[in-house]
């Protein structure tokens, strides 16, 4: 693994050309985590133009880093990005950038306060543009995260019926991503049965499921740090006429997204071709959130795909497509894949069916 | 409830008197929850020093905070801290201090280009400084976590023997939680066995145990949004001299910091009850870290109890006392309660029994 973070370091190290720096300071954890392998609550890593990055950590994780990252060089402090903002100062930095986005005021006033002669000019999202288009062994990861969701799901069908409630079947699931692998589940699953469906980030609860509902499970398994997401609406017993228009036009609406996301697509014209649909058919106002967003070493990151967001897709990018029909009182739909963006067309991750099971 | 989230703001804006601002803009959604119930991935408060509170959310939580704060006014806006810098401003706010520990460089840009002619002094830790002592409701959350937290450990001791993995520990543990109410594991498990236990935040993994280990475990149940966090070493099957006389000696400095941690006391006098001792008998290196931590909405809150730390403690403030000796390459011992301060003594709130079991 050594190798791999290596290669990230250096794609970084080419990026940082672009700026006026001669560093720059990566203190966003997870940032951290994709240049080093090391998964720690506490880490900072410097990375030099020239010149060869260096960890800090404190020493609950000191072991831990120098397992994974032998040829880094590694300072255990409990004062991670004040002991890198030294030692940069100490070795010629005049410039050092650092995640604006990451860094607080107040933590930015304690690094200025150091006072050691090094400016600190505010820098952007530099690695998780990097973290964007992933390696093969980040798909392989994500590949398996899908398996193991798809896996669980086609176990707890069974137990989808009137009388279980939805915080029993929340639990199951996240049993059996567990039993099947997954470190944990990658986000708090969303069990949303009948009227509850039509709240898009329902919390599983105690009410029980009855004939006639429709159930939303919007869930995933965290595999080697990659995040699954994938959500399935089903039916208890029977489907009314609106519920099956609804699914329907969902499954249609998402269908149109995955064949839209292309390398080189604008997400907003991915975003457009499932939320067209869904307005031409008189729901556009109960579709209130984007299409999907990429997943990676986080559940939610770049690209996010929505009517009001720019940018375009790009070969190897991982991404959720996941519209939704809410309609408040009665229920609702959402159907998400979790796919990646391939020139070839895209791959599915997650290959439950989309046909609309009644149980 | 929503009485007892709005004595909590009225404590907050008591406190604002203090300070030279006419309102805060609660940004950090975890003082949002707490002053005003609303648990959301998007969310802010603003709390005027005269004039009632108002909350923005996102379209997914509006129901939900609805719901949950009725009598809050609410705005339902994706940029909440923006749409509420500009409410503020509409209402005649001239000086709207800001959480300096939770709004980023990059986010506090975003606020002064708005340019409405609000100025914003970074204010500290008002919120975290108000949910440092605990209202009884918050008390009886914590209590039930921990209740949770101790009967998962007991009924997962018949399986810690040889044979059996960390990492089925681990999952066993977080299923029984689950299965006794928990919301869900209040942190990652720490299950580490033999070796594994020289290293205070191992992850657990395929290890199995053998006969001749200490297996230390440190976890806790979530309940309520309150967490539990406990930790006991166990033998397997026999015990050397080393290792009791390393538990022995960490129990002693446990029952010690429990005893100093009374209301009034110094936080590093705490920390130092349990760290003498360790340092008379020798083992000062190997007790890296600091005794304890505050629990509550988070699992490491104020007060922080080390030797390089300070502050007192007060009447109802939870922390946990964790002391522990490490010993490379041999393995280690760590026992942790989570207890409240109380004038009348310590009232622990898991009560597994501290004795040495061997298993």
């Amino acid at each position: 693994m050594g190798d791999l973070h290596n290669a990230r370091r250096g794609r970084l190290t080419a990026l940082l050309a672009g700026h006026d720096v001669d560093a720059l300071l990566v203190t966003r954890l997870v940032n951290v985590r994709y240049l080093t392998g090391l998964a720690s609550s506490n880490a900072a890593l410097l990375v030099r133009a020239d010149g060869p990055a260096v960890l800090a950590t404190d020493a609950r994780y000191a072991g831990i880093a120098a397992a994974v990252s032998p040829d880094l060089e590694l300072v255990v402090d409990r004062r991670t990005a004040q002991a890198l903002t030294e030692l940069a100062a100490d070795g010629g930095v005049r410039r050092l950038g650092f995640e604006a986005h990451d860094v607080t005021v107040e933590k930015h006033a304690e690094l200025a306060a150091l006072d050691r002669g090094v400016e600190l000019p505010p820098l952007g999202r530099l690695v998780e543009t990097l973290r964007t288009v992933k390696d093969e062994e980040e798909l392989a990861l994500l590949r398996e995260a899908c398996a193991i969701t798809d896996r669980a799901f086609e176990e707890i069908l069974p137990m989808v019926r009137p009388g279980v409630t939805e915080r029993e079947i929340a639990v199951t699931l996240e049993r059996r991503m567990v039993d099947f692998g997954a470190e944990r589940p990658a986000f708090e699953s969303i069990i949303a049965s009948g009227p509850h469906g039509a709240i898009p980030h329902h919390r599983p609860g105690e009410r029980a499921l009855e004939a006639g509902d429709l159930v939303t499970m919007d869930f995933g398994a965290l595999y080697g740090g990659y995040h699954a997401d994938m959500t399935r609406t089903v039916a208890v017993g029977r489907v009314a006429g609106w519920q099956r228009e609804i699914y329907e036009l969902v499954r249609r609406a998402q269908q149109a997204a995955v064949d839209a996301a292309r390398p080189g697509a604008e997400t907003k014209a991915v975003d457009a071709a499932a939320r067209d649909l869904i307005k031409e058919a008189g729901h556009g106002d109960d579709f209130p959130h984007g299409l999907g967003h990429g997943v990676g070493l986080e559940i939610h990151e770049a690209p996010l795909m929505g009517y009001d967001k720019t940018g375009k897709l790009m070969d190897r990018v991982p991404v959720t497509a996941e519209p939704g029909v809410y309609l408040a009182g009665r229920g609702g739909v959402r159907i998400e894949d979790t796919l990646v963006v391939r020139a070839d067309g895209p791959e599915l991750l997650t290959t439950t069916t989309k046909e609309l099971l009644v149980l």
